[in-house]
């Protein structure tokens, strides 16, 4: 996998030249354009996974950088996470590299685990000629196996050099992090810091065992713009609150989750200032850091292992957006909702049954339910609805669900995929 | 569906012929000797589902009997459930008998579904020449669609009549509850009260949307002891906790599940005494009731739609009984779990990241994990296995998975099923 190259000039983004979003699961190479400064790529195929398999991704950030992070809520956490979250305390405004391994989880392996988490830090920081702590590092794929760490640290050194790392290289990188991913998933957008343009680009994995809580199962997020730590985590978890941890695709939370945000803070060379929390720079940076994390989240559930449809479930009128969260996070994880869905069954019954099971008080014969534009239920009972039209809509790529509670004004939206015979068929073997 | 005629005495059961227990999903006619005395049962094909296929069902008690039950926990109830909870509190020591439908679950009909239940009642009153109060109905099926009652009015009086309702048709009664269950599910126990000894037969329906609390989908459970409707309602709800309670096959809460225990007290006429909450009776009649629904729920779980084998998850070591149960639980739903299990894939990293999530407090790193009598971690760690041996055990249609966390004396043990193709294709259209 060689990207182009291209030229790397440190001047602004021009408004018409970087578009404010960008699609996603593009495979194409991704336009220099919309590449943040201060970044580098790198990837490999080390031997991780099958042959000539790219497995093995880096980002080296020119200089020390800012960085912010948000993990798996899981009681299981990987060894990599446990030291992502080390190293993020004791320096978070010094980063100068992600390393990612795909194939391999590297969880659930005990001290043999986390020692080879630290090799691969060790290996990373002495190419990079800085300290272990200045590292971060991921890995996904199989729990509990023993990670091949020595064919990590035979290629690492190779692909931290300038040689082989450069900006064109994105595409390789995030190759390399896929698991049972079909397409790589990729988002950009730009913002106005003070009048001047910052890039931001996000990508992200993930397709199984996805039900973030806190984070999602690996995203990198970079982006021009300066900030502090401190800054880049709360506009982080903000943002992440509302698109990774709203998103689904089988209830089950990864012991991996990490999302990582970094910002080189390049843009202060053509004039951009430093995003304050108080600044009014700061809503313009989480507004597109938002973008580009919901883009995400949708391609990850678009992606949904055997998904052939993305679902939006909006529930309005709870007691409290908790409430509403509660409820609607318990229809998007219902078998029987989203085997119905899989075969563009308008069976409302199934969603009036799953928020009637979520443990959040409300009067089903108050509720309301809609299907794709059609109102099938309304106060205590059916609504005449043509079956042949409603099933055709419920075929589409993308299909909203709406249930007010009438109880209240709590609303969430959360988003699943359709659960399809293939979503079994993937995971059924999946070791072996 | 006929059965053949057998003679109904009112002598003791001789302790030779009638065994302690019989199998499970026998599908031939049941044995004269294990029904309980003081019923007869009708079944009828009304119209509500596919032509000629049994959709009616009644359980008619000789005299007014005892009678406890325990229901669905989910919001949304529906009209029968609604109903039948009624009856019971207003007068459980004179139930009559028991009206079933299949086909159609009578479920957010609104006041129209209601009423529906009530004509039900009604109709059966007036030809058993009882108060209303006295019926007990229930009804299964899908969520939302009118209930045509009037195909049950109609069919309800001659099956009412002594000619049609007779003990040997408890096989077509059984039959009658079904949907997508592919066989029928019974179970009988004896047990000995004051040295007498009395019957207990019980029947029950579910495949899907089983994840039962406080009840399962619908189980019918007869005996002839005689005992007040506190002492069954006692009985019926701690055995209901240690088996119905303690299943799933997909986490889905169904709006009907309901489980009835009716009293005939004919044993007293042979001499067995009644059933108090502090008699030595009780506690044989608790084991013999458990024994039934035990049996009655693994019934349940190895029909569970699409399902190849049963699993049974065992979580020791806990802080509570409540808190492993939690963990087993969502083991026990987890689709990376439950797929892994489709495939025989010992991929344990699932179970681990389940229980990680289950919101209970252990420590991972002291944890172990068994799957089909193979130790596949301890500790922190992966221990050494043969995969294919564990392939092959995995491939068993009973699978036993034990998790010990290492964190206190709380022990559970739940049933599942695994979440093959078939589950998806049995439920993507359901309705259509």
């Amino acid at each position: 996998m060689t990207a182009k190259k291209h030229p790397v000039s440190a001047a602004e983004p021009s408004q018409t030249a970087a578009p404010t979003t960008t699609p996603i699961n593009v495979t194409e190479t991704i336009p220099s354009r919309t590449l943040p400064k201060g970044f580098r790529f790198a990837a490999a195929a080390c031997g991780l996974r099958r042959k000539n398999r790219l497995d093995l991704g880096v980002v080296i950030a020119d200089k020390p950088c800012s960085a912010a992070g948000v993990f798996t809520q899981n009681l299981v956490k990987a060894a990599p996470v446990v030291l992502c979250e080390k190293h993020l305390a004791a320096g978070a405004s010094r980063i100068r590299a992600i390393v990612v391994n795909s194939g391999n989880a590297n969880c659930a392996n005990g001290s043999t685990g986390m020692r080879a988490s630290r090799a691969t830090v060790k290996t990373a920081a002495r190419a990079l000629r800085c300290r272990d702590a200045q590292i971060l590092v991921c890995s996904t794929g199989v729990i509990g196996l023993p990670l091949p760490v020595e064919k990590i640290v035979a290629a690492l050194p190779e692909l931290s050099l300038t040689a082989a790392a450069a900006p064109a290289n994105y595409d390789g990188f995030i190759h390399s992090i896929m698991t049972t991913d079909t397409r790589p998933k990729w988002a950009s957008a730009t913002c106005r810091i003070g009048g001047k343009t910052v890039r931001l680009l996000g990508c992200a994995k993930g397709a199984g065992m996805i039900h973030p809580n806190m984070a999602t199962m690996l995203a990198f997020l970079l982006t021009d713009a300066a900030a502090s730590p401190r800054v880049l985590h709360s506009a982080l978890a903000e943002v992440a609150a509302r698109t990774f941890n709203s998103i689904t695709v089988d209830g089950d939370t990864s012991t991996n989750d990490t999302a990582l945000l970094l910002a080189s803070g390049e843009s202060k060379s053509w004039g951009a200032p430093v995003i304050t929390a108080k600044g009014r720079g700061y809503k313009a940076f989480v507004a597109a850091l938002e973008k580009v994390c919901m883009k995400l989240a949708l391609a990850i559930v678009s992606d949904g292992e055997g998904a052939s449809r993305v679902v939006e479930i909006e529930v309005r009128g709870a007691s409290s957006d908790i409430a509403a969260k509660t409820v609607a996070q318990t229809i998007a994880t219902s078998p029987l909702v989203k085997t119905a869905l899989a075969g563009g069954d308008p069976n409302w019954g199934r969603i009036l049954a799953a928020a009637g099971r979520a443990g959040v008080q409300f009067r089903p014969e108050r509720a309301a339910i809609r299907m794709a534009g059609i109102r099938v239920y309304d106060r205590g009972r059916a609504l005449p609805f043509d079956e042949g039209a409603a099933h055709e809509k419920l075929l589409s790529t993308e299909v909203p669900i709406v249930m007010d509670l009438r109880a209240g004004r709590g609303r969430a939206r959360v988003w699943t995929c359709d659960f399809t015979a293939e979503y079994v068929h993937i995971n059924a073997s999946y070791r072996t």
